[in-house]
């Protein structure tokens, strides 16, 4: 049924472009090396294309590839029906490059635009985008870490989508331990290594869709350390390449098994046997051993915020399914005549819980819009300002990693809440596969999970990223949202949301400073139990925060408006969602300080066996 | 890949002994009429029976039944492998007419166990229970509004599983609003109805198992107001009764379309058209016309607990599978050792964060599995007063009432919660089909939106059930929980927790009276707008107070067990639950009640074009 119109993939270009022009302003960093050849038309065009695509593309193979999923074919995964094709378009199309550098054929865009292009990519059908998105992953790797000759041999075809890209990371025993990966490789006298061993869950491990696929692989050499620091990063491709360049004999790369999963099931899952008869090749990525887990890191943040907008885009899917529905369906009448059998049958928008379900959904789906574009951004200024103030570029590059966690795990749990609300708003047809939005559910599950589960991404806030270059970056973090609290809590219109989150922010402060003394204390199991608590109410409040900041835009853009100006009504949305998740979403953030504060361990005191008596 | 052992149907007999017994004492209704027949042996061996049943017969099914759901051929259901002989062996054993009536071959079990035994035929096999389920719920219907002739010919062949039932209250054009239903009835001359119309969404409306279905149909007669109050229920079989009670030709019933759904897809739901050839008789359910909602309605607390029901079954499995996996699993070292990379792995239910969901879920389902058999026991306490003290039969009738919507709306939310953590804590596997955990996630996500969505029960509790009787039966509530609070606001172990939840009960009354002031000035939609939010802080409160009120009686009983007791464990983990609930989910209720307060209205202020350009 992916041919019905309610089906067809959409996305609101409107706020694309409010948040990367109106709100981060995007167009002072345009026209600036490295991004001199990007105006605001060539942005909007460009996201205007990407927009074409995702509805036309990608959008309609969405359903096709959840009922057909991936098969395993005498060794060898078959992709649903559409996806070579697909992916032929997308490369024709020059889209998955956009963030490229022009030395690989690229772009060049700014980070902005290329997450917002990622958005639309990832919301229109995320299980087909796992593909390009995991090889741009894999040549990134490459190039920011191989050798010239690596780079060359690699990144033009995999860029270009002649080849596809793997993270090979987990195994049966190393999952969130990744240190525990007991992969091997040993150097050959050539410089080559043989690889020996199984990775497990790895996406686009195999497909019909790419000549060859390049597999990024984690495995230990001769002598290692034990735990992350003695891993190397290896270059394992799924066919020999030739000398002339061209992919050419098996590389003893098994395709053993293929999961069957929840959701994103157009994406392949399998689990790949390297080297089973001794014929693995692979080379050493940069030439350097036991650097693997420092390459890996690198590119770890892109990955991350990757998985967040996955959840933005499905997120964003999601709501508008159920806002068209939820204006079209006609289902009892209006709450002021719920007495009168003959009053007019209304649209199910006009009901309070309906309204209240919708705008919660705006709210969430527009806050983490910004602050994902808050985190580009912040890369664009860094990329701009490099080795013109260096010590700028570092203030922005450590915004990114501070929100990097938060983008990973509350764009995830939000896709996942806001997919189950899209179903809810629809009633028994949104539990139906008539609509996508069930899809949309089954498919974000997953993101809390990969890339490193939620209660990782919580610890890396908690105890990496908040002490992170002593404690400057959340400093500049909470100075600048003081700042916002400060000039507008105030403002005429915002001012009681505003003055929210300064109550919010006070609080939060107050868990900082707990989680401080339980640490010094050697407390940190405690820590650890409110970890993922801590990490939602940071993205509450920077999402409340990004909201506030928005609707004080919308609100003077507003007043400079005729009467009847379509874009009145775009403001007059801002203005409410903010007030909206600061009135009913950003108080509660006080309340979980107040359960952090009670240091509360029953979770820890309980003695295993007394979870149950099974 | 249902044989594995991981995948086997668990639940904690132990608890449910606890809850029965321990808690809700129903050792004092037991031994008296109705329930004459009934001592603690035979509950606990009925108990046992059933969980046996639910492990051996229908919990090995459940993968079954997802995987190859139900299809449509030439117009017939054909239903997953297995599903008619479990059936068949349901019927033999006698479980599903514990509740019945002796006059029907039941066994007037009281409703305490009988929802006991609802959770475990549900958690093993909620898509395979919906047939047996409305099937009693048809039967009951029969039972207590049809003529005796009615009763005589279906009642004892639905009880008795030769025929099944359904209930078809939903059209395409009328979901929650019923009362827009315009199924016909016309009356013939022998004084049976000719029923046309279209039933969306119906469970079990076509199924290969049974020799016939008994449909319970809600359809306009001639002349009939609009609205709800114009509704009558037909008794329409599949096949028409022969004089010899067995079931003869069609009914002119036909089964148009199956439905695609996201989960409880052993469970078919289909399209039903009655009366397109002219052909389809009914007989009105009593003889009364215009009677059909107050019939319906009369049934719908059982309907609704029954959801809740499978709710708590759908929880419990959810948890006992992560428990189990996260008891196994080896993986990353003790915190206490993150730097040392020699440390031995542990399990990962050694790691805080996942300690700490794991005693969410356990709470969360204990404290569910409380509230309903509190709800079961006050309707046994009902069932034995009767005729003996009416007044306080009335108390325990009307906390049933009250009770109702927090168990359909709480239970079936956090059903879905609960299991999605379970996938949480299981990581990339519980994402796969190898494990049941993902399956329950999707059964799950139904049962918020069928027999009522959550947003209706969130309005039957606000503008219906809390005035009850003259608000008397919130007022009997809140004082029985004022009692428990005064009682041990000072407990050694558990005064903090009880003191947390007279701060949440007096939030709690403040948005009660909240609401009270908005209603006297005509400000529904305020009410409106928070009825769900209120739902749920009344439903964690309920919870929190079961949870410690079980917690007081494990500490005095642990008291008196000897050291190594196995018990003493269990009773650990019953106090453990209490305090981490009300230490960190009942403080929750005080902030949500200020949010209540605010009287935020944006969700209704802002424009219905302005939630998006598209």
């Amino acid at each position: 049924m992916s041919s019905q119109p309610q089906n067809r993939y959409k996305a609101d270009l409107r706020d694309l472009h409010f948040v990367l022009f109106e709100q981060f302003r995007l167009g002072e960093v345009l026209g600036k090396a490295p991004y001199d050849a990007w105006g605001e038309e060539e942005v909007k065009l460009t996201l205007g294309e990407v927009h074409r695509f995702a509805t036309e593309v990608t959008g309609p193979l969405n359903g096709v590839g959840d009922r057909e999923g991936c098969r395993l074919d005498n060794g060898v995964v078959v992709t649903p029906k559409g996806f070579k094709e697909a992916w032929q378009r997308l490369y024709e199309s020059g889209f998955k490059s956009l963030g490229v550098s022009p030395e690989f054929g690229g772009q060049g865009a700014p980070r902005a635009l290329s997450v917002l292009a990622g958005e639309l990519a990832a919301g229109s059908n995320v299980a087909f985008d796992m593909y390009p998105g995991l090889t741009v992953g894999a040549a990134e790797l490459i190039e920011a870490f191989g050798t010239h000759e690596q780079r060359d041999k690699y990144c033009g075809k995999m860029f270009g989508g002649q080849w596809a890209g793997t993270m090979c990371l987990t195994e049966p025993q190393a999952g969130s331990d990744v240190g525990a990966a007991t992969s091997f490789a040993r150097k050959n006298a050539d410089g080559t290594y043989s690889i020996t061993g199984t990775k497990l869950f790895i996406s686009g491990g195999d497909q019909d869709i790419t000549d060859n696929i390049i597999h990024m692989v984690l495995a230990r050499t001769e002598g290692a350390p034990k735990g992350t620091k003695g891993l190397s990063l290896f270059i394992v491709p799924k066919r020999r390449i030739l000398a002339d360049g061209s992919a050419g004999a098996s590389n003893d790369v098994k395709t053993v098994s293929l999961e069957h999963k929840m959701g994103i099931k157009g994406s392949s899952t399998v689990l790949l046997q390297f080297g089973d008869d001794g014929q693995c090749i692979g080379e050493l990525c940069g030439g350097e051993e036991l650097q693997g887990i420092r390459q890996m890191f690198r590119m770890m943040n892109y990955a991350r915020i990757g998985v967040g907008l996955q959840g933005l885009g499905i997120a964003s899917a999601a709501y508008l399914s159920a806002l068209e529905y939820a204006r079209d369906r006609q289902q009892g009448s209006s709450a002021k005549e719920w007495k009168n059998p003959d009053a007019p049958r209304v649209a199910i928008i006009e009901h309070a819980n309906v309204r209240r379900m919708l705008l919660w959904m705006k709210a969430q789906v527009e806050g983490i819009r910004a602050l994902i574009v808050k985190s580009a951004i912040h890369l664009d200024q860094a990329a701009v300002l490099a080795g013109k103030d260096d010590k700028t570029a570092l203030y922005h590059q450590g915004q990114v990693e501070l929100l990097t966690p938060l983008i990973k795990a509350y764009a995830s749990d939000m896709a996942f809440q806001v997919s189950e609300a899209a179903i809810q708003v629809m009633g028994g047809v949104g539990y139906t596969q008539d609509y996508p939005v069930e899809q949309h559910c089954r498919d974000a599950k997953i993101f809390s999970i990969y890339e490193g589960t939620n209660g990782i991404q919580a610890l890396d806030l908690v105890a990496r990223k908040l002490g992170q270059a002593g404690g400057a970056n959340t400093q500049r973090f909470l100075g600048d949202l003081a700042k916002f609290v400060a000039e507008h809590g105030s403002h005429p219109v915002l001012g009681p949301s505003v003055q929210n989150l300064g109550k919010a922010q006070e609080a939060l402060g107050g868990s900082v400073m707990q989680f401080l003394q339980w640490a010094q204390v050697g407390e940190i199991d405690r820590v650890q139990l409110q970890a993922n608590r801590f990490l939602t109410m940071m993205s509450e409040l920077t999402v409340g925060w990004l909201l506030c900041d928005a609707a004080v835009i919308a609100v003077d853009k507003q007043k400079a408006l005729p009467e009847g100006d379509p874009d009145r009504l775009f403001y007059e949305g801002k203005k409410q969602a903010a007030i909206f998740f600061a009135s009913q979403v950003v108080p509660g953030i006080v309340g979980a300080a107040k359960m952090i504060a009670t240091g509360d361990r029953s979770a820890i005191d309980i003695p295993t066996a007394a979870f149950a008596t099974v």
